[in-house]
């Protein structure tokens, strides 16, 4: 069985796109494709409110102008708006890597904590880890201060930081990490051997937790809220009048 | 004094806009203007997660690219995506009607209930009251079946549905009820006529106390995670290329 | 229109109370009076939870005694306990000013902290808090160690132990801080300017709020627990013979 | 060793008290001797906000009062105001008939109910369970329709409402019953027998519960807010005047 | 890669371990072998809290006595106690398939149901949901009233009581269904057919999951209370002198 | 009337079951006979999650094993599983040291905190405390580093430890200490005596509140999850094959 799992990075940045589908990859089933996928606008990175309200709207518009057939969606901005929104939009299974995370780090460990890029993303990772439901699982939420657009410029430091911070989560009672942002993703191994506790990617954890749905042939409930949309409701304008109906 | 407020509508649709704008000028204090803004783009009208997502995105769209002088934002979709973006973005105090009139409603009850539109907008109301932090005092959310396209064509019906829909909310344990939908604006008075309970009109309530943070020379903390955006962050594309800093 | 609202202080000290009308009535816009009242009888401050207990009574006991004509109450005791009784004694809009500082602080903040007097004070904030709902919102309650009589006598220590306290309870997680006593009102200007967050006064928020319910026809709900008592119910001796029901 | 508890009714129905404490002397171990008090002042039902509040400080008063040495006060006012501030007020250990009701029902079942007169009363309650922090093991509260004043008058027909009520509280998913109200103090066993569970009556929980702590040499804590206010702080007027340390 | 999981049934009924591993094979990826393992001891269906309890202990002998190589337990009692031992027990991955269905269940709608064998199961499956952080997301868990030992031997009327009391779930506001015993397992596409929602069977869930673990290379925290026990800390008797660690 | 309670302890060290009969009895009335009953099997202390789980069974065993007369179960594991099950396995009252110690720290005091053993044992504190429902009044739970086995063997070191790890959880906002274990069992006088708190032992206030529940008749609920296993339910084997249901 041939499977396509979209990756949607939540920003505008390529490079950063390419690296999150090659982690992907790297965690995915043989048989499995990951296709990155860019948004056409928005931030070059999303490290708070505004950049993530955009980055919702941006990457269902990604979505919603894809012409290829695909199996399932892996969002791939940690704690960034938007999964709902997905689940209604198309009809395929839809993962958020903050889900993943929390989920894989719930099973790894008895309290999990969150180590991300910047001060300004923390509430929005909080938000979004309370409408998921297991934000009583989690410690503590820390930045490591590192932007989003510095974490490839130099990995060794990045690393070093988040080192520093998971330290400082782990002293809030945390018993295992979870790296809180796409940027990060493969640096749990590294992480994980100088810390002695697991750290969860969500990228990779979501690209597995996507297969699982498909493999297991099931789709998101559409007699909640994710119901489709009306065809039949308008729409103002571009880019955001391509918004359309995948089922 | 004179006070400019701008009101955004949710959705594109400029009657509405104006319903909404009037409803909230004769709400206001003396010498207040009720500005009424529509997006360029988006939904002609939001009743679920793909519409809410759009929304906040249009909405901060919308307001970024005022080149006018305002004093404070309100927010009028009730239950819809965006106010933290709005926060970041702009200096200006910033009301949701979904926070005015749930305070408004703490003020005048011990537990209040919503009566919204149409099934598919429930579950993003409990979101937003869930984040604000007050949902433990909303006993229940309900929906009249009237789409909000159809509120305005046949006002008795939509009166008639707020009834019904109202008195399933005080059989849940509501003492006091809240309009949840911008589009409901107005109808306050002859729903609380009808049912003998307080009604609370997000708009009427969100242009007063937009009016009192102004008064008591109050603005949005920049210390947390609403501290502005650094303008030097990129953005790609239109039409959110026009997002900036109004400060 | 006129409008006159009972500013209620909830101890016997004149002094304060005049304190707390002035701070209100210039918070108050046009053609509103604000009437300071000091309860006949109680503690000369009210730092704990027999001193708050018993200002419930007293509060009510002094809004039941009064023979001249009002719109609304403001109950000026932080955290103090009563504001339910109140609601249920009369018919016009009542509003705390803890709940009137809390709602604007989340109208302005993510998170809020509060300042109060004492550290007898605290548990009795925290309870107010949770009752209200929107405990979750606050992430911390400091006692500045300073006592209420002693808060006029020397407002540059006042001031001092405020902005110390301040900064802790923003280490705490606050973005935006909350006064946590009447008689303290007045200083937020000050201690923003300190501490460079918006600070927000019970008072002046509450008188606001007050005016608002009253502009927009608001008044109490009557249909769950805060009906009016049977008038038939008897009462026991003095000086409580004198509640009665205001309609 | 001889034991004096005082169970403080909380209105000023002087039979109501004598039924109390014979109820709460029959509940008693050899030794102890309960002694019936009743507020010089108050209402002479407590079935509300209003109510409520006044027997917090009429109950105060009444035991400040006391120039008898006792070992402990038994508050027989089912979800009344009150409790937070008697324990400061005494050194003596204090238990609240809820507190003893909601402990000794969740050492028998695994969720409780609340069975109480009339439904101007149940949201104290409420508020009483969350402040006491097991809200979460009590489904649900219900009125059986009898005002306080005639629950002796007609001793067959309270014990049918009872029952009616029990069976919906019941079926809301309790597996154990609580009295929500000293008043029904000796009809648990009546009613046990009726439902088939078990039915605690928080007068004799309580008065055993305080004995408990007596024999166990348990005094309530002053190192936090039921510390003792300063003796030098000053109080205005009786007969609240009246209220003082006893140590 | 070759992978071998153990499915451990919490019961003594072989021929449901026989049916769980089928079902879990058939899950699997290509590369897993799936091994039912049945505790030596215990009840022969688990279904209230006694036997719950008891199963934890026989699960946790059950895998302590393996002497072959695996590289994940799947604990496939759903709503039984044990998880957090096993955790603790052994080094390799654990999945409980409360936690899996639970999980899967949350990437697949808003909110969740659970239907379960008879009433006396109900309460441990929430306290199960609770402690795992997910309760909120759960409105429902109700009993179709078929005994473990019956679910075979009648599978057209099993499928019939869990098609009724999933249109009860659902009428409770889930909009995905979680089956709630292992023995279940098999019929979530029958019943998601007939009710048109996604069902989740927690044994093909928990295989899945179990997989991805393996495949990321991750294991177990031992920084906290999943830590391995001393080696050296004594037991008495058999049979859960067997108990030791596996590493 | 001559009362016999079982005190069980967790685990299968006599000396202790020794030393907390002789707790339990000192602080039992006169006419109460408190009985040590020691596991036949299981680990030699409990200090964590798999030990934990044994002892659930273990505990059970022990009393369904018993054939003499009894009138209530103590349980004298801090923190330990199975009080679920004991109150289905037997109709005789059970009360939980856990349970106990909780109940009786809130009568005492607004926010108690627990010392207990080692740091393995915190966890499942924790998840006792909030499936009992009482999680939020405890404000923090610690460790004094002193294995059950070594309680004994230095008290004075014992109490030494107990004491700053006391200090720390005073300084997270106790008021009043739990002992957490109950191999501290009469240490609470003399811990209480250095830090100036109450001091709750919980296998004290348990045999009093098994005494109260006796007193007044009552018996654990038998309409919900505590309903009696059918009798014609199968178990396989030793030694778990000797529970039984006692009447």
């Amino acid at each position: 069985m041939s499977t396509r799992i979209l990756a949607v990075n939540c920003n505008t940045d390529a490079a950063m796109t390419a690296a999150i589908a090659a982690i992907g990859q790297s965690a995915a089933s043989e048989g499995t494709t990951v296709v990155g996928v860019t948004p056409a606008w928005g931030p070059a990175s999303a490290e708070g409110y505004v950049e993530s309200l955009v980055t919702a709207a941006a990457v269902m518009d990604a979505v919603a102008s894809r012409t290829d057939a695909f199996d399932a969606v892996v969002m791939a901005g940690f704690g960034e708006h938007g999964r709902e929104g997905m689940r209604q939009l198309i009809a395929q299974p839809v993962v958020d890597i903050t889900e993943a995370a929390a989920f894989a780090a719930c099973l790894l460990g008895h309290r999990f904590g969150v180590v991300t890029t910047v001060r300004s993303a923390i509430a929005g990772i909080h938000d979004s880890l309370m409408t998921m439901g297991v934000g009583d699982r989690c410690v503590s939420v820390r930045a490591a201060d590192v932007h989003v657009s510095a974490i490839d410029a130099d990995v060794a430091r990045t690393a070093d930081a988040l080192e520093a911070t998971g330290r400082a989560v782990i002293g809030d009672g945390a018993d295992v990490l979870v790296l809180g942002c796409a940027g990060f993703a493969g640096l749990d191994t590294e992480l994980g051997r100088r810390l002695g506790v697991p750290v969860v990617d969500g990228v990779a954890a979501a690209v597995r937790f996507a297969e699982d749905l498909i493999a297991l042939g099931k789709r998101t409930s559409t007699i909640g809220p994710y119901a489709p949309r009306s065809s039949s409701k308008q729409w103002v304008g571009p880019p955001l009048g391509s918004l359309r109906l995948i089922t």
